[in-house]
């Protein structure tokens, strides 16, 4: 999509691609990818000022000899939460760029719920000076729900002052799909708000008149299908389809047989959420089009639905293909059959060679703050035995993001129900962090194991209160203290003792600490978990799920139980 | 694309998608093209003030059974001029809209030529309230030379205020590709003032470096591809390419060959230029598909071809394909392979009905004038003969737009050159209709076989001043009078009567008739001609072109004779 060039740089680019002017650099000998002829052709690529002058041979002041190697242009990831990579922008630039990727969409969902609008200044803050180019979805439902406190309400008219930084594109999955087709106000308000730009929909499952009645709303994407037919009901509606291959959401395998030449155009691929070790060992959008092409999609096909389909939906100007007047955002490869990013350029400049980031590190901005604000005086765990005993129990799924549930009799010492880890039956509380009022959510899962000790993190998607999972009150407490001291975090903790924990200083979400640092004690917590007994293979996954209230079936927050099938709080105890 | 619905509006379209209101119309039993996921599918199309609310088995006020007829969206020309049309707005929606065609982007080129910006804004005004949806590109090479006298010049900071009209969305072909990638300042600002919106090429046979700083200056599109390999060119270059098929451009069976699965997402149909008779008897945008089927293209592709793609290129907001949001424009038809509209739908409502036009005919705006402003007095077509006679003579080649040229020494009578009909040598005048400024060029050509009288016209291009071709001074004279009486037209004259002729007074270019009268006017002159030993098919077709001093070889125009190779005027006498 054509870019307004300012006037200058036109002219100039102008006389450098008819011949008038040297090119800053020539690389020469590339094949390149053309996703816009739909080919792979020989070319000299000609580059001036950042972008694309031409293709020939032209006089520059650099020239580099591409051997036959492939061209293709800069990865796009069409739908990410950076917080899910646990580090700052700069952190996850340096990991996801020599992988390829030169730009993102994000929805800085997370810290929106945490910090509200200055979280997400914060993110646009920390992105720019980057040879990564983060455009941003204005968050469009924060909180998730009702029954929970979170640390911003985002309405209409607290979104509608975003859309006037040039980076911020649309509005973000709007997970509040009841609240679209049912013609919610305040939902669409917010569509109104962004005006004719993109609106992002997420809308798992969602089919029939709803389905209609959400498209027709002017919701244009969708990343949750997890079925070849549900995609093809939503693309038949007009709906883009990203094809999301996240840590826990993994759809590719399951949606590649919708995609054919009649409408690959009309597919992308995103990430969602992927954590720091698949960012290290799997990659990012690269590792989508090798599994894209591995399992038999033409390579073209995945890189168009890498670049240029992703940069069409949401209008991204001047990228997504290399031609003239486009940026000099461009990967190079040996190999289509198993695309790695060899080196990576982002505005006419190196950024990545051989896997190692090199380009420029800005100085980052000063953290917007932990947004960790517990009110501890009087804040106990214990729960007084009611009824019969029988209670909600919450049944951890391993690697799902969905619980069961079942009613248990609780163990019952002194009159108050306890964990009871020969059964694993092990205490959940869920703390308010964001402003200090003192709620409280307590309750019980089983499936983590732990025969002692606690686990405690301030990632527990929407709300991200303090999430803690134990064998005993003091335990708890002792843990969810620990996170609350290094501004957020996540620790394991036995004995009154700090086993291994990740602080996550930045709005209790991100870490400070770089990529590899977090990776390595993310996986020191899981081996500490599994020394008290854990069996889940990410027990911090797992809990940062189990207060989210619009995943079933049954979850946690500050306000209580909630049974995500009626939507409503129920109590802890069955009568 | 995406499109801002009112509130309001938005939010009772989404309460008959989910089922909670009636539909007004409901189409059972459709099979849908669907241009967006790629396949022909059954449907029941549920369409609600205008637009399509969803799929399904919905309530309606009225339903239609389309008993298994396919639907598919309305057909989009990507590049027209509509005055070649040579009837209003309203008569070419009468003309094109039975044909399937529901929206046009057009360059009102011709118009801009004579009168200005207040033609375009005429334009604009004369396709208000119709269902044909007409979006302009604002007119880039107004006039077209320095080395003619036009009826407007038009600066970047004239067509700004254009870009405000909601219906105007981008620049018209920059038929100056010199000055684009010579970098010349005046063409450069239209660029610029166009802003992000598109720019749409034109450069015949444009390669290498001065194609890349033509597509490095953001030219979008270009739609005077003649061979594959140079559409090929300007596509890896980012170029979207219109196939044209025009009543005297034809490219389509040149470019088909360019058009593959990978590619076809960026490439369009459009018509530049269709006379009434081909209007009449080929078709619109639907011959287009026809043909294009008839000669191998996959029909989904055509008819992709024929809407989506266009609609992506140019941001056209709702429009493009029938899905939930999108505005209810769909053509009805019983075959792809031989592609008619048998009902054709604007805006949810049935506008044409077996090749019958039954939309609405809103009283069309004034006639902005002819534009014929002539200085009669002391006008004379004398050629004093100079030198030894020997003078440059226009040849004209039937069927084309270009001509040949030769030295040919001249009849001389009383001292004065003149033409000499025995030898196929007839005179050519073009004479400034404008401004009344008595700017003349005379010439001879060769080509016509007129044997006596003389033809005029007020449709010469670009610069549309009044071109006649005659056997005698005074038959020319009397022809131009003729033209000029009926507030421009074309006329065929001989012994000072009109044996055929059709006004044409909007701009000397359009005529105030319907379209099939226009059509059996033309045949008339056509058939006159040839009474008067006419050898042309179509000689006003020819001798309009004459006068159009950017397609070689020899033109003549108000300042004389131009020699398009070296791009100067030159002397009638060779010496």
């Amino acid at each position: 999509m054509r870019e307004a060039i300012e006037a200058e740089a036109r002219r100039k680019l102008i006389e450098v691609a008819r011949g008038d002017a040297p090119a800053d650099t020539l690389l020469k000998n590339a094949r390149l990818v053309n996703v816009r002829s739909g080919e792979v052709h020989d070319a000299d690529i000609a580059i001036f000022e950042g972008r694309v002058a031409g293709f020939g041979d032209y006089e520059a002041r650099e020239t580099r000899d591409l051997k036959g190697r492939f061209v293709c242009p800069g990865l796009i990831d069409a739908h990410v939460h950076i917080e899910s990579s646990m580090v700052t922008v700069p952190e996850f630039a340096r990991a996801v760029v020599p992988r390829g990727t030169t730009a993102v969409v994000t929805d800085p969902h997370e810290i929106a719920n945490v910090l509200g609008v200055p979280g997400i200044r914060y993110m646009l803050d920390a992105s720019e000076g980057l040879p990564l180019r983060v455009f941003v979805m204005a968050s469009s439902c924060v909180p998730a729900t009702d029954m929970e406190t979170s640390g911003a309400k985002l309405e209409a008219a607290d979104l509608q002052p975003l859309f006037d930084h040039p980076r911020v594109i649309g509005l973000a999955e709007v997970m509040n799909f009841p609240g679209v087709f049912l013609g919610v106000p305040e939902v669409l308000a917010k569509i109104e708000a962004a005006g004719d730009r993109p609106v992002d929909g997420h809308s798992p499952g969602l089919t029939g008149p709803p389905l209609n009645a959400y498209a027709a709303a002017g919701i244009g994407s969708d990343h949750e299908c997890t079925q070849e037919d549900e995609a093809r009901e939503k693309l038949r509606r007009g709906m883009h389809i990203f094809i999301r291959e996240g840590t826990t959401a993994r759809n590719l395998e399951a949606l590649l047989p919708l995609v054919t030449p009649h409408n690959s155009a009309n597919c992308s691929f995103c990430t969602d959420d992927r954590h720091p070790e698949d960012l290290l060992d799997e990659g990012h959008i690269d590792a989508l089009v090798r599994m894209a092409v591995a399992r038999g999609l033409d390579p073209l096909t995945a890189i168009q639905m890498a670049t240029i389909n992703t940069a069409n939906y949401f209008g991204l100007r001047g990228l997504g293909m290399v031609a003239p007047g486009y940026r000099a955002d461009l990967v190079v490869a040996d190999d289509l059959a198993d695309f790695r990013a060899r080196q990576v350029w982002v505005a006419g400049r190196v950024v990545a060679e051989e896997g190692e980031y090199v380009g420029p590190r800005p100085k980052p901005p000063a953290p917007p703050g932990s947004g960790v604000r517990v009110k501890w005086e009087g804040l106990g765990l214990a729960v007084p035995a009611a009824g019969d005993g029988r209670a909600r129990v919450i049944q951890a799924v391993p690697g799902q993001i969905v619980t069961g549930q079942s009613v248990e009799k609780l163990r019952v010492e002194n009159g108050q129900a306890v964990a009871d880890p020969a059964r694993d039956l092990l205490k959940i509380a869920v703390i308010e962090r964001h402003r200090g009022s003192g709620n409280l959510g307590v309750g019980f899962v089983r499936g983590f194991g732990l025969q002692r000790g606690a686990i405690a993190s301030t990632v527990a998607h929407d709300n991200h209160n303090i999430v803690v999972v134990g064998a005993s009150d003091a335990e708890m407490l002792a843990a969810a203290r620990a996170v609350a001291e290094t501004g957020g975090g996540q620790a394991v903790v036995a004995d009154g003792e700090v086993l291994a924990a990740v602080p996550l200083s930045i709005a209790g979400l991100m870490s400070e600490l770089p990529l590899e640092e977090v990776r390595d004690r993310v996986a020191a917590m899981g081996e500490a978990a599994r020394r008290l007994g854990g069996t889940l293979p990410d027990p911090l996954m797992t809990m940062s799920f189990l207060a989210l209230a619009v995943i079933p079936e049954l979850k946690l927050t500050d306000l209580g139980l909630v049974d995500v099938g009626s939507f409503q709080l129920v109590p802890l105890f069955v009568s």
